[in-house]
């Protein structure tokens, strides 16, 4: 249940209502932010009744709640000047680490030529083994700021600790969560607490209602500013990398107001299948892509083999293109042009 | 490897080629039918020197051969004059059960109007319990048949016995085997002796290869109309019926020339999805698309929750005639009105 | 619900029990060997009123009926003068597939000096791949049957096809069903027209009320001689064979009266690990095991890797025997010398 | 490979060392308390001749390097005089999380009246749900502390997030590092650097390989006393919490030196089942237990459904020690008292 408080509601009153819901045992969230108590627990209205300073109670049948599309029907927002998650496509591509000035800067002015609004690039690198390869770290950040500047894009980067909280803040436009963060909820509750949008990825064999639940993680810090990411999930089939759901995009959207896009570069971990499983989300109904290109992919310090070729990428926004009469969403850079 | 004979190879050189391959202790398969022995673990051609009556050796490093795309680019056939696997969209579509003849006229005729050339019924229903609805049996055959005849359509229906082949091979145009069957050896065998095309449906947690190896057991007995369809895999999530493996389609191809289709109403178990993961399945590249509809799903006996309206098929037709200047593929009933 | 009949019902009850079944369009099936009736849908007693005929109402609240426990306490029965599901370790033991004659009688000398009363062996062999060996067919039977009879073994052997369930039946004393076909409803069905023990496994990624399900394909014929056998199921994890899953032993039992064994060969894929798994699946319940041996292990025409020596395997019995107090079971063998 | 230096090793041919491992661009680490130089991408040893210094090289064909039997044959260490990972069965118990001074005092006399040596209890808890119990935090820390060391236990507690470093090494003697945060590296290379014993639970969907290279994060900073801990994969059936992955117990064993204990709590997800899995771990190989208890199970405020009551588990003790010799190990407890 998600408890709509009056604007104007009284110190005293919010002290009662929450010494009531301790009283009657219900584990409940205050998110100042939006004057809001959320208590799933809450099965009977009538508790309350007799509380003055409420707006408005709705009812949400899901452990998830801020999430929920029972609480709010879509969720749209601006990135410097670009909408995020409403009849857009998002698109999101560069490199999966920050490697060079040189490769960074060749990546930006690409994508400006092509109208892209959004660069990726890991400075801070997640990697299984302590012994490869773990990015350039705060150099990184700052090669991708300062090329993003240049070219006009926004800056989308994975933060892998709170320790680093400030530092992508600062230089991030979106800030990453990978899927082996889904379910660190100190992380999840601190991001709560700051204004930039996050990109949640869904963990590895997370089910979407845990996924919910995570953006709740942020959502009831007061941060109202999250994506979903769809990378694929691990399944019995050691032949693929993952296996991506595509089916969870229009799930998502059953269930949640949030975007969700989708990152086919990792949902299927070869870059010749991410030209199909881009378009297939698209038509899904993803809100977005972020893919993964190299100026050389053979020389990708990681990943190499899912990252496409500047070429490649250039083919399959021209194919997005020709899917716009058929799912009524312009590419970003469409719409700025107009 | 595969080794093509010359037509008029003598038989005691195929006899002495024989005794050769089992001299060396390597397992192989004569296909009469195509005039080729299938020999995967020859590692070394040069066993095969001195031998007459060979045209060609094909060798393919994978151990499905002859569905292997090392094999043939591509294949397609007619079926009673419509171009399976082609560069067409096949849409099959139909009841999950036949459960009564006006059930099935009505779908008969409603296909029939909308151009779709493929029917899909259940006769003989796989049944996870053993007191559960399990179809009409031959009555149910009888209807299909005759109701496709009368609106010139051709049958789908499932075979899920050795016992029940006669029947279904009478009756049928193409003959589906279910998931729970892809790893019945012997079922698969047989299918290769006969010549009407066969849809192999991949099994609930069927690796890619396990699948490919099912399509040679009937591609080797001599049977090369065979069409893979993806259903979904099993995965951890409780909250979806199965997975729709939408990056199984680009592999597939990418692997083999058979054609593959996709079956989003078992692929996500909920009518409400099947119209987005089948535009999803389309762009992916699937060569067609098997769906479930009902003239009432409500009170459909079977898998209720995954049968389409008719309404809703209608719209999502419409909605892949928009496709198809992006996919560059007709549906089957546009072709044929040209 | 299970409907016990009374022994002398007449005819014409029984048709007015089954006519008002099928009013109230419950399925329902007449299981004639245990004169029952079941009726998994019947949620209301009300209905059987004013019904004579009927000994006992039984309510069972499961989709499988007759594998429940709420049906039975305890299943267990003799095969040719062994207790097999009784308090008592069942050890069945013998080659992945039956070579040569020299290896079975070595197989059976060895199991039957080792008190040991079950051998196992397969003279058909489901293989992925239709150009691997596919077993020495009927010949491998007769030298089984042979060898056994010689050594006063039971013979255990796998059925893939109805097509040689008389084979099977004549040439075996318990008829194993391999995960492949735990879904293969024909087939299941059919053995619950025969006498014979069947051993049915779990199927690859088959949950466990499906396994019950199965199981209920049989009971439900009238044969009331099941065992059930884990044997692995598939995850996540290509480093692994498959993963033995000891839990599924005492839920089984939690839910179930049939006997159930553990198969740590196919479970773990690596005859190292067959020894723990074995104890393991001891401790935690199982009923019995069934082990791959092997003469000669590296040179086993198919699964070499989990095949023990005879060496390993009697340490392995003996460590087993050390059990014995912790678990209060004998092995068939302690039990047959007392 | 790993690179033994010798004691007396100069700075400058160290510093020659390190150079050429980064001419010859090797990802390596230096682990300065245990003076040895781990470089897993050196295929060939040659890169090495010329460089004094070097005392011994161990060849490793892993991805993880330290954590390998091909490192090491065996650890064992002493935790406030108990020894872990030897040949002694390691049993820890307690409640889920700490609710109260007197859940938790009630639970320490119990389990020193059994002999059993450390005590579990979350005061920090990871919470699906951002609505649900979250642990008493510091106070919860204190508790249990102070109940441990008046009865002379170990305290085993999770450590869930960096900021809480400092808090969880001041008042435990056994860090938890949930499955959630097995792929958090910058969690796992802090913990390197202290000398607390970490027990490092498998994540859900991780592969062996994974989880000890997880380990090498933390062997690599410094700190060798690491215990792995089994809790049960996701997989694909609903009616389970967990999948128990008990050869997991031997295999780890088989790649590595590193103890391994078994969590049938979670691993199972209900209480009856705990006491099979706990006997199948151990007879598995494991080298301890960690067992979930509560005074009374239904008023437990997490997890409530896989706590074993103190009675119950005084039988599993008793369970155990029949099987000791069996397993040739006895409890901690039984060795003290000797």
């Amino acid at each position: 249940m998600i408890i709509e408080l009056q604007q104007n509601i009284k110190p005293d009153t919010l002290h009662q209502l929450k010494a009531l819901l301790t009283i009657n045992q219900v584990a409940f969230s205050h998110v100042e932010k939006q004057n809001i108590i959320v208590a799933p627990k809450i099965s009977n209205k009538s508790v309350l009744s007799g509380i003055d300073g409420i707006e408005k109670v709705i009812e949400i049948d899901t452990p998830y709640q801020l999430s929920s599309n029972q609480y709010k029907k879509e969720t749209h927002f601006l990135v410097n000047g670009t909408s995020v998650g409403n009849n857009f496509i998002n698109l999101i591509a560069g490199p999966c680490s920050v490697e060079s000035e040189e490769q960074i800067y060749s990546t930006a002015e690409f994508l400006s030529k092509n109208g892209i609004k959004f660069m990726r690039g890991g400075a801070y690198k997640p990697r299984t083994s302590p012994y490869a390869f773990r990015g350039l770290g705060l150099d990184g950040l700052k090669i991708l700021r300062k090329a993003a500047d240049e070219y006009k894009l926004n800056v989308v980067t994975e933060l892998m600790d709170l320790s680093l909280l400030d530092q992508i803040n600062e230089y991030s436009d979106i800030i990453q969560i990978g899927s082996r963060n889904m379910s660190n909820f100190y992380l999840l509750a601190e991001l709560g607490k700051i204004e930039k949008p996050i990109m949640l990825k869904r963990g590895m064999s997370a089910r979407l209602s845990e996924w919910l639940l995570a953006a709740d993680y942020i959502l009831s810090g007061g941060n109202d500013k999250v994506i979903l990411c769809e990378r694929g999930i691990r399944s019995f089939d050691p032949e693929v990398r993952n296996t991506m759901d595509v089916a969870a995009i229009p799930m998502i959207q059953d269930l949640s107001h949030l975007p969700i896009i989708a990152d086919p570069s990792h949902g299927t971990g070869m870059a010749k299948f991410v030209h199909p499983l881009s378009l297939a989300s698209l038509v899904a109904g993803a809100n977005g892509l972020m893919i993964e290109i190299h100026p050389d992919p053979k020389k990708s310090l990681s990943d190499a083999q899912q990252a496409m070729t500047f070429a490649d990428f250039e083919i399959l926004v021209q194919e997005i293109r020709k899917l716009e009469p058929a799912i009524n969403k312009p590419i970003d850079a469409t719409y700025e042009e107009a």
